[in-house]
């Protein structure tokens, strides 16, 4: 198994440095070498916001993609598959406001339209476009707006504008979520940046989730696309707001190999490459727990002491996707009952309530399946009481362990999704 | 594949005939012969509210039961699991305002004592009195209380106490819920009458669900135990609010014996018992979504046109237990797109976007993935407006089908979960 995820930054959204070897930077992206970027107002929804992105990456770039695991994938997921298999991506397009998703044949002629528009002007083929749409879903997507705000976005690629990038992907946000990275290779930089959207993976209509990440690092396909999948499987796939996952998740990571050396598989500076990149995947992941559309509490529910890695998970999920411990959260309440049940119903077979601990902070809350003898509940409420809750729950059957992090379940929450389309 | 229940009724929470061969009956249970009830206020939580419940069943009677699958179930679950398997059930004890839960080993001696109170009480042995508790966890059973209104219960056990019964035994529900029906074996007439409590399975720490249902028909404990199980497969094990199992729910089946003829298994009255059986289980399982904290709606998920029992269950699930899909009914928002996404990520292996179809009432809304064409949302809206909501999912690989029901999610459901220990 591989060891826990270290403890992220958690007071802020912007990023700080959080680890005994930091790598995470503060302040604005100052650029990937090889990676330029626009993003413009195409009207695409509503008018005068960033809604239309490019970024360009450098010949020679090596990019991989995984994307939602939804069997009502949106157009633009299939086309960006497809464009991943026949070749190498030069141009990423993004658009906020439009999801064009259960859109079916014209939905996908539309997303096929506008890769061949940019590549057109770009003179490179079609193929080399990766499009990606967020936003409302069953509209047909204007492609009239995109094709006539592509010479603009266009003329506008360079390397600094991550900040208009980082926000013109965005669509029920309410900030930008970016962040950056920079770690000594031999005496050289090797930058790696990023930029995500996504209230919290509660908005499938929305196409929820959009991550980007680039490094000037030079790594093989293969390279880029083992680091892509392990740091996904412990950023992006470890947060939760209510379960459902979007028709239009994608998440691109993309090696342009315009800076230094390059870095050798399972080598010092490979570990350090891995350990900087997860930093930055989970920033960005935490980010959109942050932003969860009517989150007040940034939950870590961690599971330790498991047999395995996947009973991990079980428990993990069981207890983040739980209403009753979610709404707990919310009204800053120890509730242990609920936390007890959902463990209990997390389908680990053979669970020894005898063995379970469970610790709210550093506050010991239960033990062997009941009440700890010197819990109080004064100290349970202390440990509900800040923004960040830290569950933790110890099932006494081994050495695995897994981290989620979840937000919690308000009356901002069911106000927002209740009133989204009315 | 078993058929998909019959269509029960929907607008009240009184029994009211259902089917072409009605035998659900209107007004107050008139008793079912060989069952005696008593119902008193033994001060458990609160002050002059019934809660605490026996039932006397005839000697010979066959009884099972099914118990939540938390793996940490409370103490009287364990203790009525060890004395169903030692002994032929004579009285139920069920106590509402303490759920002996998470109560270790003082939890396990606290249900014992009761019950051996009642046994010396009414001359039989422990192990014929099954226990079951309701209400907050954590708490210790308070046994004083319990043992002082033993003697006045059970002098007051009569065959029409069914009210005080099915009123003793709930926490946060806001009304009884009780069913009977009636039906003609070969001249004769057989019983079947139950009584239940839960506000949604939305309170694990509040124990939830409590189902008890008898008939005087004479069956063997082979077949209560089927029927049993068939039974609450299709009733209480298709209900849902928020996923959460309590550590204490339990389903009793009862078959006194005291009426006429015996019934043959897979004989023509077999059948009609088991409808009619159907339809007091599905009435309790529906009166408890209907008044399940919070909810305004109620909602039926039905997936037909499926390659297996398990696939349609799983896209049931997925949509009924969706955060997005219950703020959208709690809105009464045709939000067909969050229908989609669930369906979606339900996990069906191969599901071809081409042959879904989604209806709201009898609204054609998605056909092959994609928008019906004539589809309006005036159309939708009105099969959204009222109380009762219909989802139907084609999913056109098979002809099995099953209905799950479930509740919205309001404010409401997040008021009182975040407000009920504070």
């Amino acid at each position: 198994m591989r060891p826990a995820p270290a403890v992220p930054a958690r007071n802020t959204k912007t990023a700080v440095a959080v680890s005994a070897d930091p790598v995470l930077q503060p302040g604005p992206i100052p650029g990937v070498p090889g990676v330029r970027l626009a993003g413009v107002r195409a009207g695409i929804r509503y008018p005068d916001r960033l809604d239309l992105v490019a970024v360009e990456l450098a010949a020679g770039s090596e990019t991989c993609a995984v994307f939602t695991q939804n069997a009502f994938c949106a157009a633009p997921v299939e086309i960006a598959r497809r464009h991943l298999g026949a070749a190498s991506p030069r141009y990423l397009l993004i658009n906020a406001g439009n999801a064009n998703a259960g859109t079916g044949g014209a939905g996908r002629e539309a997303a096929l339209a506008c890769c061949r528009a940019l590549a057109r002007q770009r003179g490179v083929s079609p193929e080399q476009v990766l499009p990606f749409s967020t936003g409302v879903i069953g509209e047909a997507l204007p492609v009239d707006s995109i094709g006539k705000a592509l010479p603009q976005l266009l003329s506008r690629l360079d390397a600094e504008a991550w900040p208009d990038a980082a926000r013109g992907i965005l669509t029920t946000d309410t900030e930008a979520k970016s962040a950056w990275a920079e770690l000594d290779v031999n005496g050289n930089s090797v930058r790696i940046a990023g930029f995500a959207k996504g209230a919290g993976m509660i908005h499938p209509d929305m196409a929820t989730m959009l991550a980007f990440v680039f490094t000037d690092a030079k790594l093989s396909r293969g390279q880029v696309d083992a680091l892509l999948r392990e740091q996904v499987e412990h950023s992006f796939n470890r947060i939760t707001v209510d379960g459902d996952t979007s028709t239009n998740d994608a998440c691109v990571f993309c090696a342009t190999g315009a800076g230094p050396t390059p870095v050798e598989s399972d080598s010092v500076n490979w570990n350090r490459l891995r350990e900087a990149l997860g930093q930055v995947f989970r920033h960005l992941a935490q980010a959109i727990i942050r932003d969860a559309e009517g989150a007040g509490k940034f939950i870590t529910v961690r599971v330790s002491e498991g047999g395995s890695s996947r009973e991990c998970l079980q428990v993990a999920y069981a207890v983040a996707e739980s209403p009753l411990v979610k709404t707990a959260c919310f009204a800053s309440d120890p509730n242990w009952g609920r936390i007890l049940a959902a463990v209990g119903r997390a389908g680990v077979e053979n669970l020894d309530p005898g063995g379970l601990r469970i610790l709210l902070g550093s506050v010991p809350v239960v033990a062997h399946g009941e009440l700890h003898e010197n819990y109080s509940e004064e100290a349970g409420l202390a440990a509900m009481a800040g923004t960040d809750i830290e569950i933790e729950i110890r099932l006494g059957r081994g050495d695995c362990e897994e981290t989620v992090w979840t937000s919690d379940l308000s009356h901002e929450y069911v106000r927002i999704n209740a009133d989204y389309r009315t």
